[in-house]
Parts: structure tokens; C-alpha cells; sequence
């Protein structure tokens, strides 16, 4: 989407962003129009501290960063250059307003079906920029010529995905209700971090909906709360391990009940600590 | 694998074998070795009807043409230049002689599983070849460098390849046993071709074991053909839209006893217009 003549703009606000931005390197000019390094990747910018290039094809975000548990609260607003989102972990989470995006792409293990197939949601006008000649499996002008089965597709995991956008629309009642389910399973778990025992990393006005991070006053309680966390049958919560700390990723699937334990359980280790 | 100096090789049986050198065309030098188009791919080449290019960096072969229905009979020998098989619609179908191959590739929806993996061998002093700075999900170094899991790979499929890998090996007993039993399969139907009322598409020594590819004397008899078939529960043996004709897919997954049905049902077809 980027042409030979233009920069591809990139708001890095962790890990994904930081992956994204050294891929698109590899093929052609690339603008860092923010970075929250300098921060650790705890917080995000505001519209207005993002600096376009003046050449800028488009603006590259990742709406919900998991290893640093920051999310962009609402669709951002660069401006007229199109918006294109990594939303693979927190794509189905909320409503989106879309016409502000060029396109969302998002691969589905998180909160879509299981991993092997990504969403690509794009602006019909988008796939003119794309040039000839490209690998066909990178080529979007392609995938949507031939609706998306120039190549076999992965079958099954179309099927779980269509399966899951049934649960979405038919138990759930949509996205507007998946989001308000989401906001309170992770404000169960924000509400616990009291900035003393439980210090959440991201700034308040950028956590994630969907993973929560925090550090423990030492890694020695962090080692504990992860192992009695196991023996209550919560599992996964050790933080990835370029960050450390605590992550609970609370996706569409973890039901409010399964928050609600490792409230509890939080609660309970502090408590016998004090 | 071909750097930029050298050129990839092709030697063209089928429509897969088309496309593959059609792809390759978009990165850089391809040299058709040997072409079947001549004879509307109906043989394969001997190994010494195949012109390699002086600076060929590898020769690259489709093992079987599923819409031919023209398969190698045996692991083909050019010379000491490494061979890149497309096996995609016969891998695990027969043992092969892994030590005559540079690469081989095959997606799994044939024999090895559902559609969304593609499975490679690759000879390790090939790795060394990858230039840097490829797209990194087009890198085989860097797939090997990070185990296949450099992103999040797609764990049902290669779990349903691990399924069919024990059922091959402890209820089939191996791959020269289902050899054995695809060439039992294959041979019931291509003992029905008389030439006459049903003609091959494939010369003799180049039939495929997998898809096993005839005509009737007319498209008419050909529709009738397909439409009694159904009736008879025996399903998708339309021949691909590009070359017409029957085509009867009998992959490691189709019993021999799916295989005697049909060839009952051609004889009787064959007899009810005697």
C-alpha cells in the first residue's frame, strides 16, 4: 500500500508495533511517527503528538498491544491518510467505527477462532495502490479478485471463525454488549491494583480490556502469586518474558466467572501479606 | 534459494508446475527445462529430456498434477543440482528417496490433513542461501531459525497432521504399505480404461496414483456420467473446469472399497451403452 515514492508511518506503542515497523523496513521507507519507548510502552499518544511524514501512504497502529497491556481507548484520528490497525488482539472485542480505518487486518487466535487465518478488512479504494508483481500471497488486489480463495484456504479455521461470529451475534447479542462484558472483567481486575502491592504497568487512561499487566513488589511474590495462582486452576498469568510481572489475558472466551476467581485469589494473596 | 545471479529451473507438467514458474518469474531468472504443454500434459519428461540451464540454482518439479492426473513414477535424477519438489498432492503417499531432494514442500489437504499448513523439508546447507532482508513469512532460514514458530503457527492443523502421521504409521504400517495400497486403489480404475469408451488423459507410464483423469466419447455422456454417479453416492468426479473430463481424487483418506464402488458403477455404465 506504500508505493515506491512514499513513507509508511508507524505509531509504536509496543512489542507488535516494534515487528510491524522493522517487516515494512525491509521494504521501503518507513516514518516512526511516535514511540513509547522512552516510556516503556506504558502509556499511548494523544492525536495531536503523532507527527505524519509529509509523504505518509499511510499510519500504521496496533490498537491493542498484549505484552504491554496498552490499548488505544477509541478510534484514533490522524487526519486524511488512511489508517491501517494490527487488530489481532483486540479485534471483535468493542464496535469500531470503521470508516476511519484503510484497513484492519487481524489474526484470529485471540478473540476470532483459532490460530491459521487472519482478517483483512480494507478500503476498496486501497487496492489500487497495490503494484504489480508482488508475491501473490502478499498481494491484497489479489485475495479480493479472487475472493479470497486464489489458494486453498484454511477451511476449518473459516468455519470456527464463522462459528464464533454466530456466538458473537446470537448469544452475546454483539459487540456493543461483548464490550460492556469486557469493561467488566477488566475493571474486576484493575480495581485490585492499589499501586502499592499491585502496580499495574500501563498509565490509567491506556489500559487494555483485554490484558491486564502488573508487577508485584518483588519477583520472589511474583514467582509465588504465579505458583498458588496454578494450584486455584489459574493458569498463564506469568508475564511474557521480555517484561516479566504478571499478564492476564482476558479475551472474549474467559467468561466474568473465571475473572471473577482470579479477583478473588488476588485479593486473598495481598490480604495474607499485609 | 536462487540469489541473484542464477536462475530457477522448471520443469513444467501440469497446471500446478505452471504456476509455480509463473510465481517464481516475479522475483527474478526462470528457465523452462522441459514443457509438456505440446502434449496437453498428458506425459512427463525423462530425466535426460530435461535442459537445465547452465547456472541453474535448482530444479523445480511438481510430483503429481492433480488436474492432469500425471504423477513421476519414480524420485526423478538431474544431476547434482538440487531439486525442489511441489509434493502438495502426493506427499505421504508413497515412500520417497529424501536424499535426492533439496526442498520439498507440500501443503497438507491432500494426504496429510486439512488446508491451512504447509509442510517443508529442506536441506539444511540450502538455508545459507536465503539472501537477507525476504519478508520474513517467505524466509524458510528464518522459519528454521525459530522451530516453525516465529509467529503463532497453526496448532489444529499441525495437530490433524500428527493424527494422520500415527494413523499412517500404526494403522497403515507405514508409507510402503499405503504405497501398496494406492497402487491397488488406481489400478482398479485404470484397468476399466479400454480406450475406447473410457480414454485416459495420462500416457500409460505417467499416470497418477491420486487422480485418476478420463474422458467418455462425448461431454454429453460425461454429464450423464457425473449425474448417475451421485445417485450412486459417489460424488466430485467432474473433472477441473480447465480440462473437463471425469477425475476420480483418490487420496491416502479414500478407502479401496470407495475405489470398487466406482469402478462397479463404470463397468455397469460402460455396459448399459454396449
Amino acid at each position: 500500500l506504500r508505493g515506491s515514492t512514499r513513507s509508511a508511518d508507524f505509531v509504536v506503542t509496543g512489542s507488535w508495533g516494534q515487528k510491524a515497523a522493522q517487516e515494512a523496513a525491509r521494504e521501503g521507507a518507513v516514518h516512526i511517527a511516535w514511540d513509547g519507548k522512552e516510556h516503556n510502552y506504558s502509556r499511548l499518544p494523544s492525536d495531536s503528538q503523532v507527527r505524519r511524514s509529509a509523504n505518509a501512504a499511510y499510519i500504521h497502529i496496533t490498537s491493542n498491544e498484549t505484552i504491554q497491556g496498552v490499548q488505544f481507548a477509541a478510534d484514533p484520528d490522524f487526519g486524511d491518510v488512511p489508517l491501517v490497525c494490527d487488530s489481532s488482539s483486540d479485534f471483535l472485542s468493542r464496535p469500531v467505527e470503521i470508516s476511519r480505518y484503510g484497513l484492519i487486518y487481524a489474526c484470529a487466535q485471540k478473540n476470532a477462532g483459532i490460530a491459521g487465518v487472519t482478517v483483512c478488512v480494507i478500503r476498496k479504494d486501497l487496492l489500487e495502490r497495490v503494484p504489480q508483481g508482488l508475491p501473490t500471497m502478499l498481494d491484497f488486489a489479489q485475495m479480493a479478485k479472487y475472493d479470497s480463495i486464489y489458494n486453498t484456504p484454511p477451511v476449518f479455521a473459516i468455519y470456527v471463525l464463522q462459528l464464533v461470529l454466530r456466538w458473537l451475534k446470537n448469544d452475546i447479542g454483539g459487540l456493543a454488549n461483548m464490550a460492556q462484558l469486557n469493561q467488566q472483567k477488566s475493571k474486576l481486575l484493575y480495581e485490585a491494583l492499589d499501586g502499592r502491592f499491585y502496580r499495574g504497568h500501563a498509565n490509567v487512561d491506556c489500559r487494555s480490556q483485554m490484558n491486564v499487566t502488573f508487577r508485584l513488589p518483588s519477583e520472589e511474590l511474583e514467582k509465588d502469586f504465579v505458583k498458588q495462582a496454578e494450584q486455584r486452576n489459574l493458569f498463564e498469568l506469568r508475564g511474557h518474558r521480555s517484561v516479566g510481572g504478571i499478564r492476564a489475558s482476558i479475551y472474549n472466551a474467559m467468561p466474568i466467572e473465571g475473572v471473577q476467581s482470579l479477583r478473588t485469589f488476588m485479593d486473598e494473596f495481598r490480604q495474607a501479606r499485609a
